[in-house]
């Protein structure tokens, strides 16, 4: 028996059990194999295949002949049929994205995020920046379902609230989902960034592992959780906080300002750290964004740099002292990094926290942790927003979710 | 759509949806009930129905008239109809219950566990007290399903081998599972005690949160997690390690042995801290557990001493720091205490770590944190590991997890 199964729901799910078979399936799926699969009945799969072909999401396809009996009609996904948009917004970076029903990007931008402590400015330009790439991908936009948003959290995901999120200055509870509807006319709808981002390592990494840590290199710090093949979004959609984990004492400099990942770990810090060394200019003051600065670091570490390669591997030690508590904690036997940040660092980092991972005596279990990259690059919490939108709209009760104008 | 959907099983899962209606009607559930909440098919429905008939693990009882029709027979659990047996190993302390159907305990035991050091006779040890449980509850072996137990980590749950936990010293990859299926002829599974200890809650514990940690004192310190009703193993089984969570340095004693939560907040490590200071007498030489050194220190402090006292808030507050990690990683909304050393430090612990993480600058969320204890108890984990036994057999795949002998 499982608890909490939440029985009304059941019903959606037969129609994600049977969207999920045919999205699956290169070469269709007739409804026989859907029955023979799912024990669902022949009325349950009719009517919903009825649904799904009304609103052009499948298609009658071909016909497939099976030994003497009547041929069976294929049911294939329509890819192109329907879009979503993805935005992340991140305190430095805003990236769009569309995406087609089966998760593949149609288009691609990315803007400077406007200056902090004007979210109604940022929400103008969010707003101006969807139907700019609408209009260059040449996508219908009676085809596109709606817009997912990936924010850093806090998030009242049930309000579609940004609630106050230290990185992003002067948003306090800006209600971001509706306000984006009524600037474009579209269904919104908001997530988390990191479990947006883990959502698309989980539509598109195909067969890799279903246990896996997502960990996010953003302006802040988050690590998206995935068991079973279900990101965990907890009691209020806000699970994924990794900038709390406190980091081991031993190694850190003197100068310290806490025992905190979210601080010892992330670029803005790290840029701190080079300024103070005499390796960096100090900032522009009043800069939101560390980017520049941190490009500027890993450069110097690339370039021989060993005072930049010290700022940056310490880093990298911590991250990877912080994982061996999550890996514990979940037992994943992946992590997959990426986030707007990861890129540049990537080569650099990795080699170094995989030796503290799997070095660690600290480790409960034997089987080895596989550390990369994910495969969906800096877009990744965009397209997991979008990919969101497509799951939210293919169930039948999009309104839980989803706010129309 | 639901990534990661095991859709071969969905069979199963149809199975345990119809048994899980039935158990919680309180006045049984009808077939044509069951396929207007489940949308599965009256062949479906039939199918299972019959099979749990057969097995007697339901009963057609009473007719439920509504309106003009054909009265509908009334499907209804049979509680006593199979019972499972629960055992818990815990370095110190080895608890033993006998659930039936429904998870009401039918039977309860307790014994100190013999010395550390020889899994044999352990292993014997505890067939014995199975033997002697089931003798005393006086019900019929042939209704007992299995054996569940539930052990400290790490496990090799498919292989049911106890692998090398730190506190049981000694053991090194112990076959448990089989040795005790051939030593008792039933059917064994393995689970691991703090997530067997949170499947427990969700069993019996009925509307609570569907989002909880369970923090598990016992010789060592575990915190099971469960999200949307369902507890997170990961992937081998090993989830739930809170011992290697690192603790904030501020306020820890200059003679600490490491950061780490495993050992700071374990009855072992403040019963060394209590010796040390001159509160208890050294422990007799060679024994593996704390107990009664553990409940003299209890009874000093709660007699008013305030070294005791101090030595006890203390180790209070680096769990309450602990836990706002754990609540920031996977935003929980309630944390249930437990296990064998829990008890007596209850009342003084709650309220301290309740301040800790409600009152924490560093919660990502506004909503309060739930505290409370268990509701079972000492008995926790082997009621845990009984339901388990429950869970696995009354799914139409036990081989998967259960060994006969």
């Amino acid at each position: 028996m499982r608890r909490g199964t939440n029985l009304p729901a059941v019903g959606g799910f037969n129609q994600t059990v049977i969207l999920d078979l045919i999205r699956r399936s290169t070469e269709g799926v007739s409804r026989v194999e859907i029955a023979d699969t799912t024990g669902l009945s022949q009325q349950t799969i009719s009517n919903v295949a009825r649904r799904l072909l009304d609103d052009g999401l499948i298609t009658e396809a071909g016909k497939h002949i099976q030994g003497p009996g009547k041929p069976r009609m294929m049911l294939e996904l329509r890819a192109r049929s329907r879009f979503a948009v993805g935005v992340h917004l991140d305190p430095a970076i805003m990236t769009y994205v569309v995406i087609d029903l089966r998760g593949a990007i149609v288009a691609h931008s990315q803007v400077r995020t406007p200056e902090a402590g004007r979210p109604a400015e940022v929400i103008e330009t969010m707003a101006a920046s969807v139907e700019a790439i609408l209009a260059a991908s040449g996508v219908d936009r009676s085809l596109v379902i709606g817009v997912g948003i990936a924010s850093p959290g806090p998030i009242d995901a049930t309000r579609g609230i940004v609630v106050d999120p230290p990185l992003l200055e002067g948003w306090k509870d800006v209600p971001l989902r509706d306000a984006l509807a009524t600037a474009t006319g579209m269904p919104v709808l908001l997530e988390k960034d990191v479990n947006a981002a883990a959502v698309a390592e989980i539509w598109l990494a195909g067969t890799q592992s279903e246990n896996f840590a997502f960990f996010y290199l953003g302006t802040g710090i988050g690590i998206g959780l995935a068991l079973g093949g279900e990101v965990l979004r907890g009691a209020t959609g806000n699970a994924g906080e990794g900038g709390t984990l406190v980091v081991p004492g031993a190694g850190l400099p003197a100068s310290r300002r806490s025992e905190k990942l979210g601080h010892l770990a992330t670029p803005g810090y790290l840029v701190d750290q080079a300024v103070e060394a005499g390796l960096l200019e100090p900032r522009s003051a009043g800069h939101p964004s560390a980017e520049s600065g941190f490009s500027d670091l890993v450069a110097l570490a690339d370039g021989g740099n060993e005072l930049a390669a010290g700022i940056l591997d310490r880093a990298a030690g911590l991250i990877g002292a912080s994982l061996v508590t999550v890996v514990n904690l979940l037992d994943v036997d992946r992590v997959v990094f990426g986030g707007p940040f990861w890129e540049q660092v990537s080569a650099r980092f990795l080699p170094i926290i995989a030796a503290v991972v799997n070095g660690s005596p600290d480790r409960v279990t034997r089987h080895p942790v596989e550390l990369g990259g994910s495969g969906i690059g800096d877009d990744v919490a965009a397209v997991g927003a979008a990919c969101l939108v497509l799951d939210t709209a293919l169930s039948p009760r999009p309104s839980a979710l989803l706010i129309g104008n």
